[in-house]
């Protein structure tokens, strides 16, 4: 019996990273679907549902994908509100890479250093750091999550990277963003708005941790600032388009020594994460009822960091 | 050489469970297409046509689906209209699960049963019950097709089974809706629009064969009823969604006696619909000039049951 | 690994022709868009490439395809332009089937006969018809193209062939057409817009070479007329629907000799386009960094014919 995972997408066009990584971690065929809007998700799963017995079920999958994870995160809720009694598929949700990207970054940071009482700092409010900022809570640092809108503003002509806080003009800054809506239902997490650049390095006195997940070809972290500063012992960048969140590294730093901090950046953590991705994807078919929330992602990153 | 499936669904979205069940059914590639109205037939079933030798058209096929029965019987027949000679691929046409719903069901009930000179009554006359309507009339019964649109106004809030024919309020009651429209073309089969519950339970005055085909979620026949009926033998419920079209009886039902009669319900006509509408598809692939139709699924029932 | 082809399709509903013969050439899996327009190409397109490694990205490519064969172009250069360094992959264009058609016919005509300073003449300025004036310009020809669409107004009801120039009528009459501006930009072709067949028939005199590329169903040269043409030799006709576009020939003539000359009709090229057109895709997987255009699928031509 084929493995099929239904994919069900926010966006206009269905994912191509999305329906390759699922070929190549194992999955006989991918059933594509765009402009999924919650309404379309209770038929399409309940179809899905009926059509294999119970015992086979766990051949049937469904991904949640797509640029929104608010919209994602949605269509998930409905998907499982559509399961009744053992009627139900096993799920996942990676919008934009989210879970995958922030799960394989922590896991680094936490394989060889204890985390526990340390103080993070995460700058940009998107969805990866957010969820980044989830995980280091978790694993019992006090974190701090940044806006840093108004400390790029300017500096960058606009573009978001993968998961990363927009970059914005003056238009923004009378209302609190949605991005700071989502941070502050955190619970645990300090939320900051930096006004400016020293307003953003002050909230970093103290740090150790630093995440980078500013939007796309924009510097946030001069290295003039990193090198010298005297707490900071690991820094994460999430954006992969030059330049770079920080400056002076290579994407493709993994966990490399650079000034006396150990480096994380964008390639270190892709390379893991394609990986971490695809061990899911396989897993999703072993049984008919898991759900492969952030939760579950980091239990799989930190088994294969 | 691939066995290739065209989905033609006239929904905004090709439907999972026809995907699937095309998957299983041993087809190696579906090529879903959504949102077709017959304007499109044309130019992708020509486009098809012309890809293979006439000795390999037999492994491409053409499936027609979506929620809209009328609207897939025009995109079948636009499609059989854009053949040309020897150009021309299998099409089967299952919207809605009409076909293989109906034809599964009234082949069970013939199966160790003579159903010659029986006066039958089909109550809700959506897709599935008219098709089940004419089946029965092919068989030679006295078929009476009631619209309970009336009677179960105020009982349920809305919401059609698959097939079923919508409950309706008071809206309606002034001119024949498109369903009693669609009835009265079938030949040989009356018509009826009952009024209320006693308007309906007279029409059923003499009848052996019950076929419920109403709303989902909306009880048309309570037990006290056709426990007692003095004629009826067999009863069929197509409504899986609780309550279940019949009181008092299981989903599971598979000619299975109660109170003196047999029950056919919904679960029991699906699982062998399922091996049915799995059984059309692989014929679908062994020429190219079948039409499976609700005829030539009845066929196949018949050998199945 | 799967080859996966990524089919970016401008139309509707993405071609059927272009899923199966895909397929058919050896192809995994075929990842189907419509609908695209040149904004969304790069997204697509850079998501493709960080899916796999440098060494594994030539299991994936992308193939243009719909009926508009400038919309192709347009998404063909932001596909390559969405390139950097060596993340890239194999890309065709075939809108409309242009290049596999004249390709192959051209490479027909030149198998055993030199076309060095031979005068052509191309009927009606369609995407296939002046590819194939570009081929014959490149292969030494004196090439004459001309728009009739004057000459055809009123023989016709309307309808292209694939790839055809329209029919029209006089609302056109005044400014030069796209087509017409179209074969402009194509260097040492001499353009013409013959106003009735006189003027037409004149610009034939002394050609050797003659190329229907009308719309369907459009009789472009009456039997009368070629048979007794003094110079003609070969001409070819890429018009499949009756009438065809050249009288008294037969649509599967493959250099076959009528009247003292040599005919290549619609299905005499098709053929043969077939087998070019499904050898360049098993040729995209070869590597990541090629481009099928008109001159490359012309080199794959010319080494089948």
């Amino acid at each position: 019996m084929k493995k099929l995972l239904i994919q069900l997408d926010t966006d206009k066009h269905p994912s191509t990273f999305d329906r390759i990584v699922a070929y190549d971690a194992g999955v006989d065929e991918v059933l594509s679907y765009s402009n999924i809007v919650v309404g379309d998700v209770k038929g399409l799963a309940q179809s899905a549902f009926f059509t294999r017995g119970l015992n086979d079920l766990k051949n049937t999958a469904i991904w949640v994908g797509g640029s929104d994870v608010t919209q994602g995160e949605q269509v998930l809720a409905e998907a499982q509100a559509s399961f009744f009694g053992p009627f139900r598929v096993s799920l996942m949700l990676d919008s934009n890479g989210c879970n995958t990207t922030a799960a394989t970054a922590i896991a680094k940071l936490k394989k060889d250093h204890a985390l526990t009482g340390k103080k993070a700092v995460v700058l940009g409010l998107g969805a990866v750091g957010l969820r980044a900022a989830a995980l280091l809570l978790q694993e019992g640092c006090h974190v701090t999550a940044a806006s840093i809108r108004r400390v790029l503003a300017g500096v960058t002509a606009g573009g978001a990277a993968a998961g990363g806080e927009p970059a914005s003009g003056n238009a923004v800054r009378s209302a609190p963003s949605k991005s700071v809506e989502n941070a502050r239902r955190i619970s645990g997490l300090q939320v900051e708005e930096a006004g400016d650049r020293a307003e953003m390095e002050a909230l970093m006195e103290g740090a150790e941790i630093a995440v980078c997940s500013g939007p796309a070809n924009a510097q946030v972290l001069p290295k003039a600032f990193w090198a010298a500063h005297p707490t900071l012992k690991m820094l994460v960048d999430f954006n992969a388009a030059e330049p770079l969140g920080i400056e002076g590294i290579k994407a493709s730093d993994d966990m490399k020594e650079r000034e006396g901090k150990l480096i994380l950046g964008p390639l270190g953590i892709g390379n893991t994460k394609m990986k971490v991705h695809k061990a899911c994807i396989a897993k999703l078919f072993e049984s008919n009822d898991q759900i492969f929330d952030v939760q579950r992602v980091y239990e799989v990153a930190g088994e294969m960091v």
